[in-house]
């Protein structure tokens, strides 16, 4: 749970709430109830956000708040593309010392999503659960592989799920083929990987099954930031409303996380995301629906 | 029909038969007899190749041989990701007077495929028909829109669908989303625009209507080279046998066109295309079918 700036080529902001675990938040809140926050943040942090959240449905025990000191802080700039940045910025504040205490409130919880943070933290999370959840899912980008190699890989064969880029998956797994890279990166510990690509849509990879799953051609990415973490919202509320992990259920879960993604991106930070009914989520997935959907006689 | 020279990261090859009305043909012919190509080519064609191209149903009235000259020859170098390459050699040959005359025997034909070249040439051949086909279909690249962008907006005009690449799109309306850029591009004449996108897959839209077809998720890409071709070929071919222009039958057509070039592109040249049989192409479409197929309960 964080600030950002964002500039992107339709406009700038400079300070709206951010973070992995808020955009989780609010896209998983769709889906399920209650969401068991665990973060950091510091005094600085809106008090309306955090009654928001919690009129959501977002318990927020385990979220620290630290009196004296500011939550983290991101600044990025997005080129034309909207698909790669230039950070600018990047105050840890806060999270320079998080240490991860999971409420006993939290135990028994059935289902795990760990946003993009340290290797570290993600483990100590891990192993404070008493229960091991039905399923654990882990977000993770191409920064931890270059400082925390050795963390990510043990955390890796911690979890069922991962989630990755595609040039982080190359990255991972040394190779240039995504299938390779998957096979690599399955034998790294997760059963399932899901490959993002961005406007391209993503990949679900499980033994030797694949599932692609569209992305819907927008007019306009107005921001995409926190559009990877809605994804993981959409996907893990998905999963924990209908507690079905079968392949089947997951390639269902990454609709829904394609289609919560695809809001977020329409407007600054989770603004959007905090505008949308139930009624536009159903509206917007039929549309992935008709997008894909062919009747195939063979020829 | 023309002669390349290839290199990839995998390999090299010094002559191999090429051209994109090859292609096509190789393709098509699977699904729909007679082929009746168009083309020209120096003496040097083999005639091994021709025969072969028979066999299949090929009709070659509309093939000019130039006695005393040499078939287009064109060679590159594929760069490690295999989406871009440099052009090495391009010698016209042949092409450089290519004057198109459509044989009588030819009259009538329901389908046309225009492959990529001079937009003046496939103005010619369109000229020459005298019953309007029922759909006519254009390949088109950068290099046209670059030296031949009047006489490519004349072609558009009478034109049902257009088939170029993300880039190109871009490159054809000066818009960098690809929605608005369909929406532009579609002003211009077709009624139909497939953006094809290698390994993302390809786009179809028609008035405000698009589908999302995936690409297959490949181990290796051995050669590109004439995989837009070949995908034209498997969309016309499917097209032509099912005399169905819908665009529910495009979304197959395109499906169909998609299973062909991830044959194409697993040796050099149109090898592949001549070994596969029937139950190949069926498999690769059912692999298709699994790979996008979802069952979605609203949630």
């Amino acid at each position: 749970m964080a600030f950002d700036a964002i500039e992107t080529p339709f406009g700038k902001i400079d300070r709206i709430v951010g973070g992995s675990a808020t955009y989780v938040a609010y896209a998983a809140a769709n889906f399920v109830k209650p969401i068991q926050q665990i973060s950091i943040i510091g005094a600085d942090f809106p008090q309306e956000e955090m009654t928001e959240l919690k009129a959501r449905g977002v318990r927020l025990e385990g979220v620290e708040i630290v009196p004296d000191k500011k939550s983290f802080f991101w600044s990025g700039r997005y080129h034309l593309d909207m698909n790669s940045r230039d950070t600018l910025v990047t105050d840890l504040n806060v999270l320079a010392d998080f240490n991860p205490v999971v409420p006993d409130s939290y135990q028994g919880a059935e289902f795990l999503m760990l946003g993009n943070l340290d290797p570290t933290v993600q483990l100590k999370v891990i192993q404070q659960l008493k229960i091991r959840p039905k399923l654990i899912v882990m977000d993770t980008m191409n920064f931890w592989m270059e400082i925390a190699l050795p963390q990510l890989e043990e955390v890796l064969k911690l979890v069922d799920v991962l989630m990755v880029n595609d040039s982080e998956a190359r990255q991972l797994s040394g190779q240039f083929s995504l299938v390779k890279a998957a096979r690599e990166i399955l034998s790294m510990g997760p059963k399932y990987l899901i490959i993002k690509k961005g406007e391209h849509g993503a990949l679900l990879f499980q033994e030797d099954k694949v599932f692609f799953a569209p992305a819907l051609p927008l007019e306009e990415v107005f921001d995409p930031t926190g559009a990877g973490d809605t994804f993981a919202g959409g996907f893990i509320g998905h999963i924990a409303k209908t507690k079905d992990i079968s392949f089947n259920n997951m390639k269902t879960a990454i609709i829904v996380g394609s289609a919560m993604a695809s809001y977020c991106v329409e407007k600054f930070g989770p603004q959007r995301l905090k505008e949308i009914t139930r009624k536009d989520i159903d509206d917007r997935i039929q549309q992935f629906v008709q997008l894909v959907n062919f009747d195939i006689e063979l020829v």
